[in-house]
């Protein structure tokens, strides 16, 4: 089969050149007799892999030098413990803010391991349509840290501006919109993100972090998840998801030769307004999301007479746009339409939900 | 290049058979029109893959009913602390046997949840060469668990019995011996064991777990990591490291191909027979395990003159023997013969030693 536009909301699809590449060079890397699969960690080989790709992303992201970069596992979820067993023991209390269900979820999360207040929340009726403005953070001058989510891929809510939080360590999840656009690095605490939307396969998760917030961990966190410790061992105290760091290393090159995070934000704003463009014209789709917080990555929609729900996604996979069912909490539909998404994929997209629309409307 | 003799201690080497077929599929993964390292892990093709991985591994190692398997991230060094984490509340406190420097090292990370006691050692004078006996474990009725390495790949001493602990939950890293040969799995109550070995690649860890021992988890658990929620949620309760399940589903099928673990066990008796035989009747390589208990997995030995290590090292390269440096730790040569070490690549070995020893001996 042809490949297909695949809308999934991560994993998520690939560069197909990133591809092509890890094919050619399954069972042979460089000449060095062996697949990246099979290489110690701490072999030259592998050693090289992780220094290049921590040098990309470095160079992608502008990331300052006190900063450190960690490859670890456990994905986003299991950073909503990991954040607070590292960093709620500087003070002790943490604030969250509220703008969807992932966002959610790291707050209940934290709530184990210390006082977690919920600093402000766009919570209405069990729905979050829009970001917390900055005028309703009201922050504790004494937190840990406060910690929000860049882009809520359930909802469709994205944060486009960079919180203001005085001397309080601000600490993003980005699992779902990291390397879309340029960031500010220095006006973070700490950055995370699981890989399989914009940086590679599952399996590895990225932890940015300013140095001076290391060294607090509680005494019950994981040496593997100390971030301290895995700093110290420049993210080998374990050993590292080797082949998912390869995977990132040649995205994070295909960005690069792409023209870095300028050019993928420019593709974004161009992609997420095809879309978007389409829907507030539409009489038979909608977009409940306040235009200005409306995600670049994820775009849920719903067709008014959800009765044609299947007959949408059926029709939809027989053109090969795939995995556009929204998650099942919110039903609908969602299109994620990640870096490696070309506008090709939202332009078939819309030419189909036009023609849907035109038929049953 | 061809192919190497690859004799790292993890991440290993891996069948041809599985690095070709996982090329071959990386674009297209039987007609879906997805790598699928692009899939979402809650489509229909990658639950298929998931669950014929686990049926393939509950056939091999023939699991009771009455055990689950989780797919989970952060390898056996994680579990260090996620089993205690999830264990040792059951009764509040746990027993270590230390046969090497891993089980030293789990011994060493449970004590941050618990009062852990040693039930027996091997350790004379900082070096471990063999099991404690069973003579030698004195258990205590009262532990939530007893825990022991099953092979430890630093000294090459590895447990060929099945301990008898009375009515103690059995723990076993498995981490470098599991699939190796077979085992009866009803006489643990849990078994775990990172990928790198002889499952997969780096990033997988597998635990088999007796399912009346979960619901025991200390409250700072994290979610990912709490063995009942992944049970419920067939270790889906964050997205599982689909691509490195798919790999160690590929080896399963190979080793189910090959004729299971009793095929395996032959192959690695045969070739451990090899290596060991030439060490024995070697007057300039050594290898001081107790031989009952030397390693089928990972065989260290000494050169009677350790200034030769480096021109040893690279003769061995030069005809495409890789990664046979020692750890750290012990210096002297490694080389670690795990399933998918062809029995060509031990005889290659030991001609090259035999030649050498020829030469300087």
């Amino acid at each position: 089969m042809p490949r297909v536009f695949n809308f999934s909301p991560g994993p998520a699809t690939l560069p197909e050149p990133v591809l092509r590449q890890a094919a050619d060079e399954m069972l042979d890397w460089r000449g060095s007799g062996m697949s990246v699969m099979e290489m110690s960690h701490r072999g030259k080989e592998f050693m090289s892999i992780q220094a290049e790709a921590e040098a990309s992303l470095r160079e992608l992201l502008a990331i300052p030098p006190n900063y450190t970069v960690l490859f670890l596992q456990g994905g986003g979820i299991g950073q909503n413990a990991i954040v607070p067993m590292n960093l709620i023991g500087r003070t002790g209390r943490a604030d969250y803010v509220l703008s969807g269900d992932w966002s959610k979820r790291s707050a209940d999360e934290a709530a184990h391991f210390g006082p977690i207040r919920i600093a402000a929340s766009s919570e209405e009726g069990g729905r979050y349509l829009r970001m917390p403005a900055p005028s309703e953070w009201k922050l504790d001058p004494g937190a840990a840290y406060v910690h929000y989510c860049a882009n809520e891929t359930i909802g469709g809510v994205e944060c486009f501006w960079t919180p203001d939080t005085g001397g309080v360590p601000l600490v993003s999840d980005m699992s779902s919109n990291l390397l879309s656009r340029p960031i500010d690095v220095s006006r973070y605490g700490l950055i995370y993100a699981g890989a399989q939307k914009n940086v590679g396969m599952s399996g590895l998760t990225l932890v940015i972090v300013r140095e001076d917030l290391l060294g607090h961990a509680l005494p019950t966190t994981p040496s593997v998840f100390n971030y301290q410790i895995q700093a110290k061992a420049d993210s080998m105290y374990n050993t590292p998801p080797t082949y998912a760091i390869y995977i990132a290393g040649l995205v994070f090159k295909h960005v690069q030769s792409l023209g870095g995070l300028a050019a993928m934000e420019a593709h974004n704003r161009a992609k997420a307004a095809v879309l978007y463009d389409f829907l507030d014209q539409s009489r038979f789709f909608s977009n409940p999301v306040e235009p200005a917080d409306r995600s670049r990555m994820n775009v849920p929609f719903w067709l008014r007479d959800t009765s044609l729900d299947e007959v949408f996604l059926k029709g939809a996979q027989a053109r090969g746009l795939v995995q556009l069912k929204g998650h099942r909490s919110v039903g609908g539909m969602r299109a994620s339409i990640y870096n490696a998404m070309p506008i090709e994929g939202v332009r078939a997209l819309v030419d189909y939900m036009r023609e849907f629309e035109a038929r049953h409307g």
